[in-house]
């Protein structure tokens, strides 16, 4: 598995750029497709009010759009830091080919971006979750999901 | 834990509307906030091409943009559905207060949204999951680090 070190370098410059130009958070990513950046994405979290806009988030985004596909087919991500558990589902839901990335999840804790917990949330039944979660109203929330099996005509992703 | 039904049943009624409008994904979440939806979501991966798309994510960014924080302090979730990884991930760094679903992720699965497999990869070693991962270059990204920490003012999150 082989890396095309100058595009980490411009993830890790985007992720340098955007602590001089907004106070955003130290994080970049770029999504590679026949050796060209289709999209780049910053940390905006503070800087747009927007809790998903990680680096890795934006990017993909971005690339999407460019592509006019929901799936990264064949591309690769490159990310200034180990995505963290909301970006790691949605490198898996873009299904790119590889994953490419600079500084651990404990250099992010080091530097205030802890999200250890989130990995440990996964792990624990809903009921004993710090953020308290509670099922209701399953009956209901199925129909939809078996008019949906019954559509004729739907995309599969 | 208290739920409020009718925010459910709207939750429940986007994602039935979603089927009927856009050909998306049989998914609704809405946010809640002081008694009044800030919120609402449903699932646009495929008519947006954005994989990052869930309704749950759709629900956050709105109602973080509509309050103008990157914090749900005090609100409350009610999603269609049990929130997949990415979407439980953007739920904790929103951080509200409580989180009501109604289908789980059992059921979504049967209707052909298996979730599984990113649960499994979260456990594995890097260099062992089903995309192919490899950390490069981490003095580099971790010098971003400390520039960051090194700041004077900056938002922490």
């Amino acid at each position: 598995m082989k890396e095309n070190k100058k595009f980490m370098q411009e993830a890790i410059k985007l992720a340098k750029e955007n602590l001089k130009l907004k106070n955003g958070g130290p994080f970049g990513a770029v999504v590679v497709k026949d050796g060209k950046i289709i999209g780049k994405g910053v940390n905006t979290v503070t800087t747009n009010n927007d809790p998903t806009a990680h680096a890795e988030i934006n990017a993909i985004r971005e690339a999407c759009n460019n592509i006019g596909s929901f799936q990264l087919e064949n591309c690769e991500i490159y990310s200034s830091c180990e995505p963290c558990p909301m970006c790691l589902g949605a490198i898996y839901w873009a299904r790119p080919k590889k994953l490419f990335f600079a500084a651990t999840r404990e250099d992010a804790a080091s530097a205030g971006f802890d999200d250890s917990e989130i990995y440990r949330e996964f792990e624990l039944p809903v009921n004993s979750r710090k953020i308290p979660s509670k099922q209701i109203m399953q009956v209901e929330a199925e129909k939809v999901f078996k008019t949906w099996i019954n559509l004729e005509h739907k995309t599969k992703y």
